[in-house]
């Protein structure tokens, strides 16, 4: 019967069993202090002789559990059985139990089975999976349904450009870039409240460190709201949960990377300026834009960290230029918007149109061909209620959660311009 | 305020605002009944005068809530206010609020959009999304991680056949079949438990009422086991917990389908037969069989339906030469299973090969070229665990379940050999 290492303290004085990875190892001639690493934690065994496997080999062994106040977390079993269940080859291609802050990010990704071993690394998805957890709970609490939509599409949801092709039998498919349509069509097909957690890609040749081509997008799709405003705090109740999940549950993995996750009132605290006065906020600072781009976006985090004591702005009624077709129009504007979170945008979203004859214009205004996505509009043919939604990036939500300084580090396997491997 | 149909019981005598779709619409010269349904019920208005919208029209009504024995549900809205915030065209081109067993599978997934409105379709979905929900928190209690992988893979992970390829800039990637080596790079990782919820493509041109090419797999890969025998005992504890919390929680969905959920001592009952004694009791039935086909499956489910009471079946130790390369090895078979549930196989799974070198005679004796595999056979160079697992494949689990004809139903946006829109 296996111990994990975090149940160790309730056996001292017993014999128990441990299984997991040699993280470190220390041979003092006639003893060796081996350090084993399992899923819940570490606890040192002292094994007599020498050990005849290097770091990282899988091993179990069994022996007498006593406490020890120089061992670490004052506990150790000294081995009277040791078993390596599987060699690791020495040495490793990159280290595994220390720091790999010097180890560039290419080389982490390159041996990306490897360091994932890394407990510092691999906290960043443990927590992920817990975004993942507290963000689903959130949204069953709030009655919403789980879906997962088809990510082949036949056509381009939103002009075509941007999209991975796929050969499918012997016709072109594109892979989606957001569940959009489909998320709109399940809110009128009488769910009126889905969410879905799937991937997105984005044939886009950017290479920064806010981008990904493939990830996880949290999508949030409801019927009878009236404007973005709703969705906005909709959004802040959704943070607020997932934060506080984390920050109860999760604080050793946040405290791994010196994080910590923003409270409810800060949360509460976050304001909302139109997509103009965003532009005025920058351009006091002396930095003049035309546009929110990424430096616009972290002028504006700071600003609200300063003068609301926020991490989080929301920025609303953006030009209708600057938004697709669907989003909802009010004046030269559009009732949508974005949440920016530590300087990154993590967030798109808004109402979107919902009567016929209003969706058929704005493909006419925006060029686009109606019979190319008739079953789209069938959407809106057939009895629609107002909704809107949006999206969030799990990945760029960890990212800024934890303070990763590239999106890359906050996918398990990142897809960019070069990298489809491991 | 808008009050759902599910609350009105507790708002008779007061004035209550409802929205939704006009499901149902009977005129009666000076006044109509509307059937008006929300996501979580459906309530009679009774409107003065004509109505001046077509079934499945979105509307917004207000009026006093009333006990009237007559009205279905016992209560209905006299309506004195009526707003129409979308009007469906009229004809429809499929009724929403009649039975469609008439109608053909392939008119219901043409007309997807407007199909998934009718009640009973939607409560696919619905249960779907629970089975999503029940799953994952059945994992957590048992201390798995949910991952997310990449689906756009390199190489192909099994020899290259089967997969859908994608036009990745420059250069070929194809769509992964499975995250099989992801998951099990996961457990080696030290999460040593993963559970990952995603799309599985097979570009496969089967047309047959079980395939799908584009469906959602429910992995599960976990460290430290010793043979198939406890991943059945883990898949039975999911499915337990799976089919109590339906049965608990959504009876409703279930009626509607006349289906039910296996008890969990049904479950506990279901036998684990070999490969060589599934084949030995399908040919006891007079019908001789040289691998397990669809129909063995079913022959098999029968048989343990009637000697064992149960509606699954475990079938092991299937031959070498019918598993991947990966499959653990035992004598001239291997310590893998896959699960039938009332005549269809829903999963496949077992024990993997986790010693290096091991696993280089394997991909010798499959005709592998470890090259191609390198990052995945690094898994094992640097220390792995003895670990396994398997996957569920969720339509088919839903289609089981509900006793749906074919797996297509299952699936919101199903897509096959001819299939890539809606």
């Amino acid at each position: 019967m296996r111990t994990l290492a975090k149940d160790l303290p309730q056996k001292v004085g017993e014999t128990a069993t441990v299984c997991g990875w040699a993280h470190q190892i220390r041979s003092m001639g006639k003893l060796a202090f081996v350090v084993l690493r399992d899923r819940s934690g570490m606890i040192q065994l002292v094994v007599q002789g020498e050990v005849g496997f290097g770091a990282e080999s899988v091993i179990k062994a069994t022996g007498l559990v006593r406490a020890n106040a120089r061992a670490p977390g004052g506990i150790e079993i000294e081995a009277s059985e040791v078993e390596c269940l599987s060699a690791a080859e020495s040495p490793l291609p990159l280290r595994v139990n220390g720091s790999l802050d010097k180890v560039s990010l290419e080389s982490i990704l390159d041996n990306r089975m490897l360091s994932l071993r890394n407990p510092k690394l691999l906290s960043i998805f443990r927590l992920q999976s817990e975004l993942l957890r507290f963000f689903a709970e959130h949204m069953r609490s709030e009655d919403f349904t789980e879906i997962k939509t088809s990510k082949i599409i036949g056509t381009g949801t939103e002009g075509g450009t941007g999209l991975f092709e796929i050969a499918y039998f012997d016709r072109k498919a594109f892979l989606a870039q957001s569940p959009q349509f489909y998320k709109q069509a399940m809110v009128a097909s009488g769910l009126e409240r889905v969410f879905e957690i799937g991937a997105a890609y984005r044939a886009e040749k950017h290479d920064t460190p806010r981008h990904l081509n493939e990830y996880v997008s949290l999508d949030v799709e409801l019927a009878f709201i009236e404007d973005e405003l709703e969705l906005i705090e909709l959004e802040k109740r959704i943070l607020k949960a997932v934060f506080a999940g984390v920050a109860s549950k999760d604080a050793d993995m946040l405290e791994l990377w010196g994080a910590s996750a923003p409270s409810a009132d800060s949360v509460d605290a976050a304001p909302t300026v139109s997509y103009d006065e965003a532009l005025a906020i920058v351009a006091r600072t002396g930095t003049k834009l035309y546009e929110l781009n990424p430096e616009a976006e972290r002028i504006l985090c700071e600003w609200s960290s300063r003068e609301h004591g926020s991490d989080l702005v929301f920025v609303n009624d953006y030009p209708r230029k600057a938004r697709p077709f669907y989003a909802y129009p009010k004046g030269s504007g559009t009732l949508s918007f974005d949440c920016l979170f530590r300087g990154l945008e993590i967030t798109t979203g808004g109402r979107r149109i919902h009567e016929y004859p209003m969706i058929l214009d704005s493909c006419a205004a925006f060029g686009l061909d109606p019979a190319s996505i008739s079953d789209y509009l069938s959407i809106f043919k057939f009895g629609c209620p107002p909704h809107g939604g949006f999206a969030i990036g799990l990945e760029r939500l960890t990212q800024k959660l934890l303070g990763l300084t590239n999106v890359k580090e906050a996918s398990l396997f990142p897809r960019d311009r070069r990298r489809i491997a491991p």
